[in-house]
């Protein structure tokens, strides 16, 4: 294919070496059903084949249409919609084997209207967010039963926990909050126990999976910790204007980066002044050094919010780009 | 059309009424060609058609993609790409009149070799971003009319002071900042002196031309200045759960808001927890209002990285939704 310096800008690029790096750190740790991938930090069905092939054949998503659109790809063994939704109606139709997740009598109420055949029963874990007590779990998986449907187990996010530095620290509150889910197990049954994610892929020995996709890409939140995963996935951008005063203008900004947990890094050599919506304003240690149409490579805080603003993914290995991954999960 | 409550969520509504104001408002300053609309803040066609009909027939744009989307919409009567790219080639062909920003060789040299027929100099005026200085500028000028290229005149963005809250301090300090680009444009010539933004768009009284979009929609952060134009867009999300630890979780988050300038805001009663990539968590003053499928609506902060998110706005009236806006300028 290509090289890496003809692609259009801004683009998504993939280190296939960082990328095949991190599957293989994951995979020692979570292999096949081990772990259930969440394609919400990547949507793309390309980038999932690859985890399917590897044998993670049940995935996770955050949204109806990533459902669909993993169904459609064929990738629909084992499919859990890991959040809840009053819109599942268009899920219980799909040629594929679709679980939701349910945290009220609305939820299932939509679940059962919607012809979802199999539920998980979503158990607040000390994340302020989705998921119920262990008696409103019991009650619903009563109900869900008695309406025909399959309860499958549990799951709850630790996700106030993802970003506890110290890892035996964070071991500890896991157990804590894992405390609670394998309880609610115990009183509701089914074979899965699912939760954690990137930051806990290794401290939460607890789940029967793990729901984690950041891994693959990596972010440079995430890099904060001491994880066995390296940062995959850049921003390429072009030089568009260089200034006498100082600095250097690149053509991406906030509306192709995730801006969430702040600025992207460059690792230059210099620092990042600021972004606007397309373009990041650039100090470079040494700016002799640099000219319209060079290229810079920055790394997203957060890649999820990233990847949902792009159109596609490059693979990229050197200089050589070695294949397109089009994220073909947008929106919602 | 449809009912507002039975809008797919998260969606994007825009309120005519204010809509409308904010125009009228905008009007009465910058009637007709006084103002080139900023397509970048809306990213849609359709919004673009209602400010042509309204007589802002000549518009700007921050990417090549942008200015395609306008010329294949028919809207290509005067066309600003208010950006330099090397990437211009595709814009020599259009069936339009397209003119495009540059602050240096190498962007004039794009220009030159993309066939595009016309150029404004592009002067920096005190923001760290693009734009060159005076004498650069009557370089490029020369060289440009030299290779047969029309020179409209200049532009300069003083978006530095977008946000100084004082009129009286900002127009001082907008005066200042213009005082460079006329200075300019006494030296390089044509009929365009091109700038400000929604903050300056009474306070630059220089320019031929007013360079702003952002007041169509309006968002938080620019609502913290006196201007005479409201928030109109808003983020519809439903609730998909409720704790009786004092929460409630609704369907917008990171993917769905732009965040670069903070959380959204909620008219409530209550306010935003956090948000994360599909959620945000709110704490309502009376939780017991609250139930599963209700509505709530939020403000996002920061408004052109939120509607480049999303696929389509809603414009309603009350409880009616009365049209769809296809959001059909995306990426890049």
């Amino acid at each position: 294919m290509a090289e890496v310096s003809s692609l259009p800008t801004p683009s998504l690029v993939v280190d296939v070496e960082a990328f095949d790096a991190n599957c293989a750190a994951m995979d020692s740790v979570r292999p096949g059903r081990d772990l259930r991938p969440h394609v919400k930090a990547f949507k793309s069905t390309a980038l999932a084949r690859r985890l399917h092939d590897a044998g993670h054949t049940a995935f996770c998503a955050a949204t109806p249409r990533e459902i669909e659109g993993m169904a459609a790809a064929g990738l629909g063994d084992d499919l859990l919609l890991a959040n809840e939704s009053l819109d599942v109606a268009r899920l219980g139709s799909l040629d594929a084997n679709v679980t939701v997740a349910v945290d009220s009598e609305s939820i299932l109420d939509a679940a059962i209207a919607g012809g979802v055949p199999s539920v998980l029963i979503d158990i607040d874990v000390g994340l302020p967010r989705c998921g119920c007590d262990i008696e409103t779990g019991e009650r619903l998986a009563e109900r869900a039963r008695a309406a025909g449907l399959s309860v499958r187990g549990v799951m709850g996010y630790e996700g106030h926990l993802m970003m506890v530095s110290d890892r035996n620290e964070q071991a500890e509150k896991v157990a804590l909050a894992m405390a609670t889910l394998l309880d609610a197990h115990e009183r509701i049954g089914g074979d899965i126990v699912s939760g954690g994610g990137t930051g806990t892929f290794d401290t939460n020995t607890w789940c029967t999976e793990i729901q984690a996709g950041s891994y693959t890409l990596m972010d440079t939140q995430y890099s904060t910790l001491d994880l066995p995963f390296r940062q995959a996935l850049g921003v390429l951008a072009t030089v568009i204007s260089t200034s006498p005063k100082g600095w250097i203008v690149a053509n991406a900004g906030l509306k192709s980066l995730g801006m969430d947990h702040g600025d992207p890094t460059w690792a230059g050599p210099g620092k990042v002044l600021y972004c606007s919506d397309e373009h990041v304003t650039l100090i470079p240690d040494d700016l002799g050094d640099w000219t319209v149409g060079d290229r810079v490579l920055l790394h997203p805080a957060h890649v999820d919010p990233t990847v949902a603003k792009h159109e596609r993914m490059w693979l990229v290995s050197g200089d050589d780009v070695i294949d397109e991954w089009p994220i073909d999960l947008p929106h919602w």
